[in-house]
């Protein structure tokens, strides 16, 4: 079967977690928007997909099924590909952790967006440098903290169980984008957190994340995704 | 088996969409926080739990599970309790709304928190008053006109399948904190949403739901939750 991946052509945002997730199994797809006509098609599909509408990109096509919601979807791949733990126990540990990136993600991208997504960033600069300020002070700590920990409590080296999972995949993708977004910040937090400076180090050596990191399926951080590099909000 | 719930004993917040499934499912549940040393066995498990340390509550404790995030949650208690689709496009449809749901939540929170959950929301006044605005314009109608949307394509009166499932009971939750929050906003907005109107009072009127709002068990709204009441920020 052939997947079909729809998310914003010119960002890595949302959808890179489920294109490091396709990648890493080794899986069919087609990054559909970043083809010809592809927009249309996405567009199309955010406005029918019939009994089960997505509220927003990324989507994913897998035969008959249309799964929106990035945690919902590397559910749903992780188990199909060996990237999620086996058994109950696992699955709910790994979907834990996932949903605890998403909410580290909203909070990464509010620092240049704390009044509207919708509004330019050059319109909420003030705010954005207040958010960010108390972000890099109190939340980034906190959730990379609670990571470190999480590894260290499952031996050291992966998030959930004796293999790489799903959720390591999302937290490499997360340390890529804040050494992007708060170089500064980063140099100075990371100091603390051997084991997740290792879980990146582990990812971005795998023969399959590499040849993807390194191809031109991978986009570079630019000022509309996620992960913004405004030097004003580093520390 | 008694379920144990690990939520903060003074608000309704996150841990009241597991309230409601637990209290529809007529489950046997303590709210351990709310009884006699309750908050410092909370805090003593956010330390701990073992292999799989939840980052915040709510926390249910299922037997040996130790289980964090709602919506990871309610996927749990969704399937055990008959509150969930059967088959796995139903549930991957039910957690892909509860996401969506999730998203709201934490733009609803925001409203009045868009610099910093750590500061007051006297230190985010003005703020909070160009986040809401845009919110009441922009992102409250899209996220309501989508939700109205999944009713109708679902038939009519749920969001997934035949029957009542977890989602319905969250975006019943969220139709109520919205309507405290945002009276005025809410009346305007509510015009062009016929079905969730109706699902809001099929869900009030069942009859563990009603029971259960009209008992002690239901805290009532006010200004630590997610759902807060200032009226500068209505329209």
């Amino acid at each position: 079967m052939r997947y079909e991946l729809y998310y914003w052509a010119e960002i890595q945002g949302r959808g890179e977690f489920v294109r490091l997730a396709l990648e890493e199994a080794g899986a069919d797809y087609i990054d559909v928007a970043r083809g010809r006509g592809g927009e249309a098609a996405m567009m199309k599909l955010l406005g029918g997909a019939g009994a089960h509408p997505p509220f927003a990109p990324p989507v994913l096509k897998a035969g008959p099924l249309v799964i929106a919601q990035t945690a919902n979807i590397l559910m749903y791949l992780g188990r199909r590909h060996r990237l999620a733990p086996a058994g109950e126990a696992g699955i709910l540990w790994a979907n834990q952790l996932q949903l605890t990136i998403a909410d580290f993600l909203v909070e990464i991208h509010d620092t240049h967006h704390p009044i509207a997504s919708g509004l330019y960033y050059e319109d909420q600069r003030a705010e954005a440098r207040r958010r960010s300020a108390l972000f890099l002070k109190q939340r980034a700590p906190k959730f990379l903290k609670y990571f470190e920990r999480a590894i260290e409590r499952n031996g050291g080296r992966f998030l959930a169980g004796a293999k790489l999972t799903y959720p390591d995949l999302s937290l490499f993708q997360t340390v890529v984008g804040l050494r992007y977004a708060f170089p500064r910040a980063m140099k100075t937090l990371e100091k603390n957190l051997p084991r997740l400076r290792d879980l990146h180090d582990s990812v971005a050596a795998r023969p399959r994340v590499k040849a993807y990191l390194a191809s031109k399926r991978r986009i570079p951080f630019n000022r509309y995704g996620i992960f913004r590099h405004y030097p004003e909000l580093d520390s």
